[in-house]
């Protein structure tokens, strides 16, 4: 399972730094009960993050564009998860008014159910 | 622009080792001529590996399946690239003969081009 959410309207102060990016991300991973494996987080200056946390095989990754009061966030997962659930935290989280969530789906000619051998 | 590939019918022992795996995705970082800024890999038991690299303003990650014969690879940049030149580059690294390539546009309402603010 690979979405992605591109957030709108965010606000810019949180979208510039990265404690706020950092503590927004542990939030989506505990909401989807997850574990970190590690995590890498970048500041660009004067404003603007990107970030990944690599999950036991999946990962969550962020960039923002604060001036353009935007994120693109994903999430890759061999555990089905609820998408929704996670544009209401990042809503919430942002105070944007407009998130386009998109599903890909990935691996879908493997023969047998790829979750099962995980 | 975000893109994924899903790698089918790869070579099991290709898929299977962090080292390869790492060696794998440099091609692709040099390729493109993207700058590191980290990266983390973690090895599964007995088979198959995640990793990341994460780069000035973008990524690339992969999750393998070996005892599918299966990879899923994506690149975020927020520069243009070559992405058929990727697929085979993956095509020849792990020995495969079925590539599913799927570009998904981000942040398509964002009112001026993203590209120019970095």
């Amino acid at each position: 399972m690979h979405v992605t959410w591109d957030v709108y309207h965010g606000d810019t102060q949180l979208l510039s730094y990265v404690p706020t990016i950092k503590e927004i991300l542990y939030r989506i991973v505990d909401e989807l009960q997850l574990t970190k494996v590690n995590e890498s987080f970048k500041q660009f200056e004067p404003i603007g993050v990107t970030g990944f946390i690599l999950l036991e095989e999946s990962h969550v990754s962020i960039h923002t564009w604060p001036e353009h009061q935007f994120a693109a966030i994903d999430i890759f997962s061999c555990r089905a998860f609820d998408q929704q659930k996670i544009e209401v935290l990042l809503k919430k989280a942002f105070h944007s008014d407009k998130i386009i969530t998109k599903s890909i789906p990935r691996g879908e000619h493997v023969n047998s159910p790829i979750s099962k051998a995980i």
